[in-house]
């Protein structure tokens, strides 16, 4: 299927000099949807994970349907002053701007083989300060999965060590 | 299923006075997730939905694997600032505090039926704010669904027009 054709480019968002990936009028074709989870979810079965982690809020998206299809819990990653109980946390860098993202303490087991599922692999920030709360709670990140890699960004770099998939990838 | 047991009670958040219903335990538990999501989907199926409308961000966790499953789109909601595309916006009152909603201009036709999917009902105001913008687009909106009801702050007064289906409610 041809995914771009659903993805709309939008200049100078959300600042000057962005161009911005749109994923809605793909999420708002049932069919396409259905399908780009579906893809995401055969890669989840694949590297055997049995729990999804998604940072807000578009990593709800596509990892929330997955979650959902293969009957195993989905923990949200958040930013600070969402979570209500005590967290771990890590700071991060964004393509534009820095943030923190925090996990729920205890929310993730030791031993448990965890796929990360993003919207979007850019600078690879938010995904690696994903990947070093999982693993500091003693999980094991079998995967990385996105629907959209920005590829001259090179976040894929510091995934090296892990599987990461993308549905569909742009220079 | 006895799904207040994965609902977690935190006093004082986001702030003194408030009892927060943390569902991150039960989005955390497979099976109790997926089945919440069924219930939802039944509820979807049952009012004839097309459409699913979700309120960023816990809408997403619910409203994406209803929309997934039933191959139909989901179209988001989001606050200021995050949708790239001209938008339609209203303003609204939370429990705590106020905010602007925004839905991107065309995303939801004319004729439409639209299920929205939120985790809670409180006061109504998110839900009511959403119904306005998106009956202004000419859809109809056939119901709408929520994880929990908190009964005492009357939101269902407000939807005394539409078919509202709740999970699970407190007093």
């Amino acid at each position: 299927m041809d995914y771009k054709k659903y993805i709309a480019d939008v200049v100078d968002f959300p600042k000057e000099g962005i161009l911005f990936r749109d994923i809605t009028p793909l999420m708002a074709e049932g069919e396409v949807f259905k399908s780009a989870c579906d893809e995401i979810l055969a890669f989840a079965k694949k590297v055997g994970a049995n729990v999804i982690v998604g940072p807000e809020s578009r990593g709800f998206i596509f990892g929330c349907p997955v979650a959902y299809s293969m009957g195993i819990g989905f923990i949200p990653v958040r930013k600070p002053g969402k979570l209500p109980r005590e967290t771990v946390s890590m700071s991060y860098d964004l393509e534009y701007g820095s943030n923190e993202l925090h996990i729920h303490k205890g929310d993730i087991k030791k031993g448990q083989k965890v796929l990360i599922i993003d919207d979007l692999l850019a600078t690879g920030g938010t995904v690696n300060a994903t990947i070093q709360i999982v693993e500091s709670m003693g999980a094991e990140v079998v995967g990385c999965a996105f629907l959209i890699e920005l590829e001259d960004l090179k976040g894929r770099e510091l995934l090296k060590n892990y599987e990461v998939f993308s549905l569909m990838s742009y220079k």
